[in-house]
């Protein structure tokens, strides 16, 4: 049996966190992930339920082989044993020794009216099924964690049936009992009492399990924590059905850096924000820019009032440094900056403008001007570093010169969808080109006729693909006549970047941020225009 | 002066909402998004900062003819006198004067690093900033909330001066003191603590500001109340820089639904959904599935284990009634929860629906495929209508018999403006029309294509103009590729309606959305096709 260390987190995204919706992972997506979860050093990785489906009966067999584990120990979770059987003859208990991990994780009913109507057993049958399950595990060498589900809402309606289930855990050995806030409707109050509670009344050393569904998975895990709870549950991102679980990112940062609590080592914590980034392109959930330490907006200052303070002294406007969870300051330029946001953000991109003060102002005046027009360079860094770096060179970088473009869009009036074909005249690489592109939409259309065209001259285009594509129109009380603003994200595969359009063509727009888009990438590369 | 009600929510997403990165909010946003705001009820509407940027000033200034307010306060939002000036003298604090609001929201410093290195003047002449700012308010008649920034890091440096900040601002009449989580990195008990001291050193009457940098603005707000604040402030679905505000639909559906206490009238609540959609659509920003009691998710089941003790009793596994906030549970694909919002929604359009039961069946079963598609009908209810009068008299209202349209939009690749020329084949007033129109953009060309080609036939057309054009790229991870819903808003001075369309192709979705706008306008006159 392993030792089970004082305090720990539990991750159970590859088991809880999978029930999120739309999000599906295979075998390899769940391998991958528990490496990573390693890495960013939980103590426990939930894997799923063998038995329950064949994908996760794999997933055990293939972790014994393939993930090499350097810090935290597998569990493989399971149920307690059906009404009316032996543990020993049960083969859903069977599948979870065949998994061959030291712990098993067992969930368990501890409220009265769910042992009732969905169990459909007695609570006395209930408690003699934790019994028997939990000795016949221990007694076959492993470390058992019990998950009473539905705790919160059962100690609420019945809580003596609820403590018997947790003395009963802990007489037959289990080593944590974990309360679950299953339907995840607790506030932190109500957690700090019932753990408090649960820890005086039965002495058995505990864990929690919250849900988000009142925005209060965080705080209520802290608080279970203050309330004398040594085992943490959630999931990375905070993946979970509905509302999801705690989030183990927000939670651990808050326990090392606000608390003090050393839970994992602070160079993996400095990881937290590329673990967080490698798994969301595993589970291919867009990250959530405002999730708290590692989102993108998460050290993100926009005000022109806080930018020149920032100046001064970064540290009174964040609220802690956010290179301890890998994080970075950023400023947005916006119309609510100043020149000490615009300094900034020069500087983040390798331009120190603090030395040329027209240069600066130069800048400044042009950023308010367009911002005026309807660009937005907060969400447009790449833009904004072309036109810094037009600024700073006094010319204006081109990979071609475009002559003329034009789309066409038809429709037989039905509802077949219609189609857009753009035609464009340019000249790169020593010739005139004329190349065409169709496309579901003008966009689409202009995209791929624009990559024809310059394919010959820059075959690094190919690696180029765009992730996202935002239209918003400004000013919309003018209806169809208003400005329009597009926002492009692209990758290459390395990175991604995203640029601006304005105009009051739609269509001129996207041609703007496309351009912009294809522009930067090309530079990025360090390629020389072709002209 | 107003009267300030005992407890009550504030919200300042027009201000401290539009922080967020990526949000940009034109006059005609804020309006909107501050009529939906006062139809969720919050107490009190944070709507800029006047004289700060001239699209705040200008806010105000429409907002006394334009803005009709049933249930909110409006407040405009500015900071205390420079040093060294009189407040009357200073022209940032007559701007808020000319606001014309009932209630002005001045911030001031409490923390005494931030009044040296921040603002550059000692903690004395803060104080004096305060006390001059606020009676010189108060004394024009207005109701003064102070919103005492970096409130909780300044009591953790230098408690004595925090307090004498809040003092002061009471002492020369502010209505209430806001403690403001500037930098957000609070955790509940330090809240529950802070609360509680300043209330016992101060006596005054205390809001809350929170921010959700440790994942617990929610936890933070409501520990707040509990020690005795009175005042809450948030934005909507929590938008604001970093990683947000306290998200005020969280907050009040907790107050209300966990402790019981009524911040809304519950008719208002059941609305929160519809109202947090509505106002995502006007930021553009994606909604959050996961975010509580109102995201995609929040009571979505993956079906499975749990079905059959579901339909026993839904209670075992939800924390609250969905139906409360304007939710439903989404197991239960068999109608219920869906067909009675359309029940609802058809009601309100004056159609019955509650004793055709295939009929309201089949309505729900269209509407959930449509919406599986990307359209929307939470915003678009003059869509909606022709839709369900399409299945109650099983026939599809037409005005005109369209043989096709071709839009060219073309640019001579220079800086000038491109231009798009629509051409439309239709039959109307009996005979065939084949008409042109330009605009500044394809779907501004198709608009007056259609208007050209339909007046003869209909004139009462000249009376519609378009007011409102937003487009919204859905599954943008397909880039340019993907589909796109535009959502028209059409007035003819009496009234103004919402159509929807989805498409691959921007052009054919804003087609889609037109023809309905049309359509819904000229049924709504009561006009007779005219084949």
């Amino acid at each position: 049996m392993s030792t089970v260390p004082d305090f720990h987190v539990y991750d159970t995204t590859l088991r809880d966190g999978a029930q999120q919706e739309s999000l599906n992972l295979s075998v390899t997506d769940k391998l991958a992930i528990a490496a990573y979860l390693d890495q960013l050093g939980v103590g426990f990785i939930e894997g799923g339920w063998p038995g329950a489906n064949p994908k996760d009966t794999e997933f055990f067999a293939r972790a014994r082989s393939e993930l090499k584990l350097q810090h935290a120990t597998l569990a493989a979770f399971g149920s307690t044993r059906r009404a009316g059987a032996r543990a020993a003859d049960d083969p859903q208990v069977r599948a979870l020794l065949d998994a061959q991990t030291d712990v098993v994780t067992l969930v368990a009913k501890s409220h009265s009216r769910h042992v009732a109507e969905a169990l459909r057993t007695t609570v006395e049958e209930n408690l003699a099924m934790i019994e028997d399950t939990v000795s016949f595990l221990v007694g076959e060498g492993r470390s058992v964690f019990l998950d009473a589900e539905h705790f919160f809402d059962g100690y609420r309606t019945d809580p003596a049936y609820a403590l018997e289930v947790v003395r009963t855990a802990a007489a037959a050995g289990a080593s944590v009992i974990a309360l679950c806030d299953t339907n995840g409707g607790m506030l932190p109050p109500q957690v700090t009492d019932v753990v408090g509670e649960v820890l005086e009344g039965t002495q058995a050393r505990l864990g929690i399990h919250c849900h988000n569904d009142t925005g209060c998975a965080v705080a209520n895990s802290l608080a279970a924590v203050a309330a004398g709870a040594s085992h943490v549950q959630g999931t990375i991102n905070g993946y979970g059905e509905r509302t999801g679980n705690a989030d183990l990112v927000t939670v651990v940062s808050n326990l090392q850096l606000k608390l003090g609590r050393e839970v994992v080592a602070p160079d993996r914590l400095r990881q937290a924000l590329h673990l967080s980034h490698a798994i969301s392109e595993v589970t291919n959930v867009v990250p959530y820019g405002r999730q708290p330490y590692v989102g993108a907006s998460a050290f993100a200052h926009k005000a022109g009032l806080h930018a020149s303070a920032l100046k001064v002294d970064p540290d009174l406007y964040q609220h802690t440094d956010p290179a301890l969870v890998g994080n970075s300051m950023r400023t947005l330029v916006s119309d609510m900056a100043g020149r000490a946001s615009i300094e900034l953000k020069a500087k983040e991109l390798g331009y120190d403008l603090t030395h040329d003060t027209d240069l600066a102002a130069r800048t400044v005046t042009r950023v308010k001007d367009l911002e005026q027009q309807g660009w937005t360079f907060d969400a447009a860094d790449a833009s904004f570093e072309l036109l810094l770096r037009e600024e700073v060179t006094g010319e204006t970088l081109q990979y071609f010169d475009t002559e003329s473009w034009r789309i066409i869009t038809d429709s037989s009036g039905g509802a077949q969808p219609s189609l857009s074909e753009a035609t464009i005249k340019l000249r790169a690489g020593g010739r005139r080109v004329v190349a065409t592109g169709e496309g579901n939409g003008p966009v689409n259309a202009l995209d791929h006729a624009l990559r024809e065209a310059l394919a010959d001259a820059y075959p690094e285009l190919a690696d180029f693909e765009l992730i996202d594509f935002r239209v918003r129109i400004l000013d919309a009380s003018h209806g169809t006549d208003a400005t329009t603003r597009v926002l492009i994200e692209t990758g290459d595969g390395t990175g991604s970047w995203q640029t601006v359009g304005v105009a009051p063509n739609i269509v001129h727009a996207s041609w703007v941020a496309l351009v912009d888009s294809f522009t930067y990438g090309l530079l990025k590369r360090g390629v020389e225009p072709r002209h």
